[in-house]
């Protein structure tokens, strides 16, 4: 995504009550389960989500104050106490989580297309490392890019590390698989531009100290 | 493929010296590992694999007595040795092979993109099962498809089967991977049309009796 410069992001930020600032053990007033989107953007996907599942918690993670101050204020007005969000980088979600989280949604992710930097996808193998301490149950994520660089190597990779495929679609707006879109994927619903998804679950190996 | 009655294709057969007739323990005069490909076609990839890798042997499986009778009419002038053509139903390979493989090649295979055909694909459980057998060490599988739903459903079967992803990529033609064309391939190539490929194994399960 391109960012662009947010004058008082700042702000937004330090004024934002649905802001994690502190990691916790317990982020929700009940025991529903928690989905946490990774990279959420501008924040259509969670909103939405979060909009159609009272049933369900949202915490959406965002790394770039520009970014996520857009998404504060487009989520601020609908007052959700299913909605969280955390401005982080991915590789410190662990400082925040620990056996919480139901699912991880990657919507759209940086595909980081170059060989040099495929360590960054979100998919790589360091990430997969750093998900596995923060499901509570079951490893569950799902994945959705136009990217076909990300989706090679996503499906690679998730599949080398254990992860057993439930869906794969590779043109998922003619699917009958329910889906929330995203900002980046309404731009794209009148073009030719075919959206891939991948629903996959690995067994949680418990460790215990 | 669109199947052209060819109106000498019984003789055809009859009169080929390298089509295999009848099970063997041994196919070639050599050792050298084969390389089965299951729908070959017009056998333009078999050929052609064949001609610049007489280190390696090959058997071209096809279903049609009329498209195996053009292949037969394509291979029969370079006499090669490393060469075997089978006419079959991949349903029946277990009755010619048995610990014999060293690799599957399916190319272009038919997508069966309809729901209630899946189990037709040659990725379906179905044919995986019956290929666990063919192998002489571990299972290993190359597939190239254009055709999303194949590609899509054979990465959730060979997956969910135990097959580890060795390459996955969605432009072969754009890739470093070598690439020998089929003749399906080469009418592609000045079109905007993307190869879909995946190298995949998977430990050979052994089973005494």
């Amino acid at each position: 995504m391109r960012i662009r410069y947010v004058k008082n992001s700042k702000e937004v930020l330090e004024n934002c009550v649905f802001l994690i600032t502190n990691p916790k053990d317990k982020y929700f007033n009940n025991d529903h389960p928690i989905i946490l989107e990774i990279g959420m953007g501008k924040g259509q996907f969670i909103l939405n989500s979060a909009l159609n599942n009272p049933h369900l918690n949202y915490i959406g993670v965002e790394k770039y104050d520009s970014v996520i101050a857009r998404a504060i204020e487009k989520i601020a007005p609908y007052k959700l106490n299913n909605l969280l969000l955390l401005r982080e980088d991915a590789l410190n979600l662990n400082k925040y989580f620990n056996n919480q989280i139901k699912t991880i949604a990657l919507n759209f992710s940086d595909p980081w297309p170059k060989k040099r930097h495929e360590k960054r996808r979100l998919t790589s193998e360091v990430f997969l490392n750093i998900y596995d301490d923060l499901f509570c149950g079951n490893c569950h994520i799902i994945l959705k890019t136009d990217n076909l660089i990300l989706f090679a190597s996503s499906i690679k990779e998730l599949n080398n590390y254990g992860y057993k495929f439930k869906e794969v679609n590779m043109d998922l707006s003619h699917s009958d698989i329910p889906n929330v879109l995203t900002e980046y994927e309404e731009k794209f619903m009148n073009q030719e531009i075919k959206i891939n998804y991948i629903e996959c679950t690995k067994e949680k190996k418990w460790l215990f100290h």
